[in-house]
């Protein structure tokens, strides 16, 4: 069996997860999100961001990006993306199937700025023959697994604010985002800084869930309603509980999250010491190094991994991506594959 | 604490399925369905079925109708459904929200029969001025507890070819629909009189997952783009995958079902013994008996459970609903209190 | 050839709007509504309800009533309407198909009162599992020729205002509904008391157009992208303009309703002398008398008309609608006709 | 008053329309297209395509790309477009407010081939994760002015139906783009090559109306539905019938649109004499000359038009826009003008 760096979401969950449901599996609970475990959980997360924001829980992450999305806009409003946002490329469409478009800005790093979403608002003035441009998207990592500092979406949350968009953050590796080790943003800026935003619990240890927090109260009205009517009220909502409540207690979503960027960071050194170039120069738990086809047919051999695009003179990017239990023993076996062959 | 009648979802799962979870835990797998519990459990229902449908796994039932409805309609076509269905009723306009209408048919015990449907079709014939009716949505058994017999299946499936309509069952309680004792109706049945159903897992021992199966091949093409579209695609699909797997091993399913049913039935028994009427005549685990309000008030003090309908005379009629998982104890409890009573 | 009292919109328009166009037609103009005809027209419908409330022109009733529904509601909000609505029975599900679910209450006479409406908030107290209330859809005249009254609309105005309900008025017949004899309703009060209304243009002399007015300041805002969006929005606004500025000026548009209303109650006063019975008491230009199958026979060797619902004993109601432009001359033949049979 | 070579649509239509109607007025007709106007027009077209496609009248350019579009794609499946595409740009996300994504593919000169739409087919193979490319969407003559030949059609045509995708104009221009001096491309060969189109009205000589053709078969059943269910079937059918009954006699159509064409060339080849350059070179009627800054005021004083684009060096591009009633007098005036000051 080859080892998968495929992606962070091929193993189970974190044993504390399963021991917890083991431990709770009796106990008779009220549905739909009003279990103990749930309100406990939404209380840590409140604890943690100092904010007594509305919190909830749902499976996934178009699941999470398409409610949130079309609860916000009107019908004639659109969202803002960088062009490697997952929402325009991964999703089948989801967000136009609610009703919306979204606006794609080039990005090769996968970050926006101010100066990026400018051009976008100037060229859509025509009304009301175009759309109107009303909430900025970004992930954190991104889906090249770059990060925002402070002092960046600071400038983005002013920017919105100052030209009435609202902003969202799609949160499925945000763990990974806020552990890199060159970032200073932390949750609480998080929520101090978005409308919304949602902490991915899928790609970080969890079975499934992503915890939606709404810091923006105009939004938060009615927003249970919009969860129920696109069938993502779980009537076992203590399944979703109980996963936030074992990863947020004592911080394990973010030590689960370091663990996996260390573990990248530790290829990608040992690569960046034998000369390796990279798509994009990346501090969380996804890496793009650029090796030969041949050698890259080597690791085939004993790793499962995507190759991301091919490059000229016989060489391709890769994607490799290290998850919350990823051992040292895979990859310290890749770094000597890598060693030996380089 | 009390002991709780209100449904059959205040509980965790069937201890298998925690263990499986336990075992298969570390193992990596493909995403998205792709997992090997996934595919082993879609064989093991299609060899239960006796016919090679295809098989999705996603978390709940109003996700499961949603998906399968606007997949299966054009934008002008509507659903039929009896005025107790649950896409009606409790789903927050979910069916409507993918833009399709519901036309119901008022119906005392949940069920529909072929001269039910006849007027809606022929009321429906001023074209193009009105949706076209396209789907027959049945529940089984239906929200009243009440369930089909093959015959009555039979009639419908024929009705519903000559007239050019398709059937679809949703089965977020077929389990206790084919275990009840007064029918005759078989899965295998159940898969060649219908065009899609659904088994539903959440109110049968599973922590989330409905099993959607789509019997008619012209429905099959392309449908996990729906599921992805409508946010239903979990990464993890091994958290379903096992579920299912458990579930249909040995017809662990169908056993669970037979005791929430027992159960039931126990408690049912008891009641007409001592000249209780009731709403409806159920064989399944939900029965709405008919008490004076102070048995209801006294019920209440030691078990939780719904008040459904005022009736005259000071009484009313109470939902019970037993489970999986519902011990001998609160059953014997319960029944020792109503022939102290009565 | 037959005369035709099938509907309202058989003929062409008023002979002032075909010279308006003639006279205009060489004029360059702003597209899309911008023209001057059509900001004189709002000015002069603005003059009549004595207020600034916003107006636009659309091209049919189902588009006005899908625009303007489309546009108020958030996706988890229905409408509730009498089970008459036109955008219940004669819409192709267009409502529905902007994702909106509406709440039928039966009524024989097609008016809503609020103890219609309030049993209908109170089974709809299950958050979120089920839709919220928020519209209440009227139509005036409605669909069966009745119409609403100065007090009838008030307590309306009120019980939706005390239950955070909008109120919408679809005005296809609104000239009709306000110069009945039997009402005390005006044009400024019905914009003083709902939230937006129409006034119909197709079924009173216009080729096309209806005026959307937005009395509800809340409800203004971006409203011009609704009907872009919904391909409502038309090149040539000049010709909703000019048909409007024509039709309001001098009141032609309630002359003309006034006029079809009085043939229509010619026709009724003759036949209630001799003792025929009505399906509704009307007094609009729609009327239900119900004759003997044989007479209906004969009558349809002259006329055209639609037969509405099968009576008892051989005898049917029919269906008759007069226009802008019903001359004496088949009236009177009709009559006529009547007289030498019963 | 200036002379404005904006739009094609800032006049009214064209005087054979109005006399129809005036011709016509009194007639009683059934409604909703099945007055004996629009049956006769649809002949008349059908003749011209010499094929029995189904053929429906709607309001505009707008409506009739959202009807069209929603009613041949399943939910999952999305549109390809030129970047410059109308449906892009200018509809207020209409398309994506039916649920459907369009893919934008960059093209200065608005046209599509099929090396353009091949890598958007390779980069959509990640099933079911991203939208299935379904139809190719055209303008002709594009919103540039430029035209497709009849070579570049049948090799469009050849490639969509090889990879499976419907094709569909948008002809709001066809009539321009057909009787371009640069183009064989015929009206039945546009019938023949694409699965469904429609006839522009509204910007060549009518006062509302587009046609919509539909050839093939398999999109024509219950089109009809469609187009009520978003509020595009006019009651007044015969307002469209008429017209377009007046465009196709004896090839008014075409006629008007030559007429256009040649206004707009007589400008451009004047300019062109004088060294003037162009954005694109077009042989319809919008042309986009480049011209000084200083020169487009003193313009701007005696003629209206939009600047579309700013150059270097104090230079714009402006859009002229001739139409079916541009007479001589101005096009010679704004001609005389060019040549005082070029």
């Amino acid at each position: 069996m080859k080892f998968s760096f495929k992606n962070d979401y091929s193993e189970g969950c974190h044993p504390n997860i399963l021991n917890a449901l083991l431990s709770y599996n009796g106990d008779q609970q009220a549905g739909y999100g009003e279990d103990q475990y749930s309100l406990e959980a939404k209380k840590l997360i409140q604890q943690k961001i100092q904010s007594d924001s509305d919190i909830y829980f749902v499976s996934g992450g178009t699941q999470a990006n398409l409610i949130v999305i079309s609860s916000i806009l009107k019908p004639y409003q659109c969202v803002i993306s960088a062009s490697t946002g997952h929402i325009l490329n991964n999703e089948t469409g989801a967000i136009e199937a609610t009703g919306h478009k979204i606006l794609s800005i080039e990005k090769e790093d996968g970050k926006l700025k101010p100066e990026d979403i400018i051009p976008v608002l100037e060229s859509h003035r025509n009304i009301p023959h175009q759309v109107m441009p009303k909430l900025v998207y970004l992930s954190n990592s991104t889906e090249l697994g770059t990060v925002y500092t402070l002092a960046e979406l600071e400038r983005l949350s002013s920017f919105c604010k100052e030209n009435n968009l609202y902003i969202f953050i799609d949160g499925a590796r945000l763990g990974h985002g806020l552990t890199a080790e060159t970032t200073d943003l932390t949750l609480q800026k998080v929520a101090e800084l978005t409308d919304v935003f949602y902490l991915g619990g899928t790609k970080n240890g969890a079975l499934i869930g992503e915890a939606i927090v709404i810091n923006n109260k105009e939004l938060q009205q009615d927003f249970a309603f919009n969860i129920k009517q696109k069938g993502a009220l779980l009537a076992k909502g203590r399944l979703l509980g109980i996963q936030f409540l074992e990863l947020m207690k004592d911080d394990l979503y973010f030590e689960l999250a370091a663990h996996a960027n260390r573990q990248a960071m530790k290829i990608k050194n040992a690569m960046k010491e034998r000369g390796v170039g990279f798509l994009s120069d990346t501090y969380t738990n996804q890496i793009f190094p650029i090796l030969s086809n041949s050698l890259i047919e080597k690791l085939s051999e004993k790793f499962e991994f995507y190759i991301w695009k091919k490059m000229e003179d016989d060489f391709s990017a890769i994607r490799l991506i290290t998850s919350w239990n990823t051992a040292d023993q895979p990859v310290e076996e890749f770094i000597k594959m890598i060693n030996n062959e380089l």
